[in-house]
């Protein structure tokens, strides 16, 4: 990589035609040294640390700023990249990050997926259509209850049982308990269908908390993983995904309230951390993204980047088995379609309901 | 605790008359179990998870809604309490989190700031005023020109001087290098001067760095932290806080973005979470926060509660000398001042401005 290859983060700036180039240049002062320039005697700060304006653009009613960051300043660390697109411009409520593009191999740093596409369909077997998804839910049920769920859902051949992401480790049931009685009622209903579901249960809290979990599921076969990176902090979800040896999903929490472009942080950003799967409110349920916004966050997941496996894009929030046919029209092949109330509301039919989920996408 | 005590979140919603009751429906159910209440057989859910809507009222051109949640769905754990509060509701831009309650003793299963103001004041032995901080910054700078600043701040008696959130652990400047360097320069200075300033380096990455980190700070005589909670993630930065030993710096970054108050996070969930001082953009400098919504903070950060010590406020964010008295009248004795580039850019006259900064404060 060049030494003068910046990442170019784009801001959309809500400011007057007459302040915008003295805003970029606050932006990117701000973003990089956040002390006046003037106080700063070191040329070699001036000329490789502080961020610089490339380009200033008319955009729509506001304008675009490109800004260059220096690598160097971020160094292959998560948090400090986050910090460096959007730490204190976060408090600037002006300021929105739209778009950042990363120089030559800087997310080699990084590494992004473990698995992504391909592994996603060889731990589930399933070939040439999207895989199913549901969850478990609603937190307060008792562990035998979750696992009748599982077991149920298995049977009917989803891929993945992912836990609610609200099942934390909350004392009425504990991830110690929860984990291992789940995974048993899927490895059972495996075993009497012949089929190959997963389950991904949530990790969640500090991280001792995350390593316990983490050796627990290690040792009772789970072979899939939920986690909220703006939830345990983006750091500790990528030194979770290095080592859990699992492919991992991706949930939004805490998320959507950043005015960072869901395209960029759950389809780029959590990409690069390391999320194999992303899930995301798609348009028409219980959320407003748009259906652009959502055709962007798949984009983001699956474009070709440099040596970055591609991640599944997780459409989801309040979808229904109806709308299977119109979200493979809108995502394709690679995705992974996930409907939970939508399956649980089916009551005493759950299991039938679950198999017409099944053959509808495999139709 | 009543079992039926209930965590109290006020939310602002911007929806039509019309939909008022129905969305706050909507809101407790997505916040809580994330499904069709028809399709939850389990009565013990139905009463003591799901969480309830207390009241709605208008607000202005909007309204507020208070929604009753659970403790046991939260336990003592951070992340699932920023979950619980604003997990999937930070996807609904119509939603904004604008005040919490918490019942009884809740509060006592995270245990607030270890230090406190009290610990502040007895660490640096200020009294009877505010005390004065300052930042080491730029990033990009040599080890030896921090730690001339270092050394150079504190024998002006500085209280506090605090690295740039964004020193963080590049590989210009590394923490193991930095960090022992950096105190040596202040320890040095106290020597000579007979002062007590402390340093509080910043601690970042994922919970490796942030134990090797913390591992190095005890072996070379650091007394504070400066912590991004938002950057290294809530429920690490809760086990940081844990087990530093030492008062604790919370900055605002990447916090800004969320549609929670900045009393709500950066006064009372950062306190509640372990910060024993809470950094803010003061009103007039380049952040656009109003004087209205900085006061609360500080408020949040102070107010009795029950067994939970008070927090430092610190208004920073382009503040100058000139400005001391004011934040005095707006913010009494219990602060914590905070001037970066408004001392550096004093260049070669850097000790005389900071001996203005530290005479202004105590006079």
């Amino acid at each position: 990589m060049s030494p003068d290859a910046r990442i170019v983060a784009t801001y959309r700036l809500r400011v007057a035609e007459a302040e915008v180039e003295e805003r970029a240049l606050a932006l990117a002062t701000e973003q990089s040294v956040e002390m006046p320039l003037t106080a700063i005697g070191d040329a070699r700060v001036l000329s490789e640390i502080v961020a610089r304006v490339e380009q200033v653009r008319p955009a729509g009613d506001a304008f675009e700023a490109d800004i260059g960051i220096a690598p160097a300043t971020t160094g292959p660390e998560a948090g400090q990249l986050m910090n460096m697109l959007f730490g204190n411009c976060s408090l600037q409520p002006e300021v929105e990050l739209v778009r950042v593009a990363f120089p030559g191999d800087y997310a080699k740093g990084f590494g992004g997926p473990r698995f992504g596409i391909a592994g996603w369909r060889e731990a589930t077997g399933a070939q040439g259509r999207p895989l199913t998804c549901t969850a478990l839910k609603p937190q307060g049920s008792s562990i035998e209850h979750l696992a009748h769920l599982a077991h149920t859902f298995a049977l009917a051949g989803l891929d993945v049982i992912k836990d609610d992401h609200g099942l934390a480790n909350q004392a009425f049931t504990p991830f110690a308990e929860r984990v291992p009685a789940v995974q048993r009622a899927v490895d059972a209903a495996n075993r009497a269908s012949g089929g190959r579901t997963i389950y991904a249960p949530t990790f969640s809290g500090g991280p001792g908390s995350l390593a316990r979990q983490a050796a627990i599921a290690r040792d009772c076969g789970v072979r899939a993983a939920l986690v909220s990176p703006m939830l345990v902090g983006i750091p500790a979800f990528v030194e979770l995904v290095a080592t859990l040896g699992v492919p991992v999903l991706a949930h939004p929490a805490l998320g959507g309230a950043a005015r960072i472009a869901p395209a960029v942080l759950f389809g780029q950003l959590f990409r690069l951390f390391g999320a194999d799967a992303t899930i995301f409110p798609n348009h028409g349920g219980r959320f407003s993204y748009s259906r652009a916004t959502c055709l962007g966050i798949a984009d983001a997941a699956r474009a070709p980047w440099a040596s970055i496996a591609p991640a599944l894009p997780v459409p989801a929030g309040g979808m229904s088995v109806g709308r299977v046919a119109e979200m493979r029209a809108d995502y394709g092949t690679d995705c992974m379609l996930l409907i939970g109330g939508g399956l649980l509301s089916a009551g005493s039919a759950l299991l039938e309901r679950s198999r017409e989920f099944v053959k509808a996408v495999g139709a």
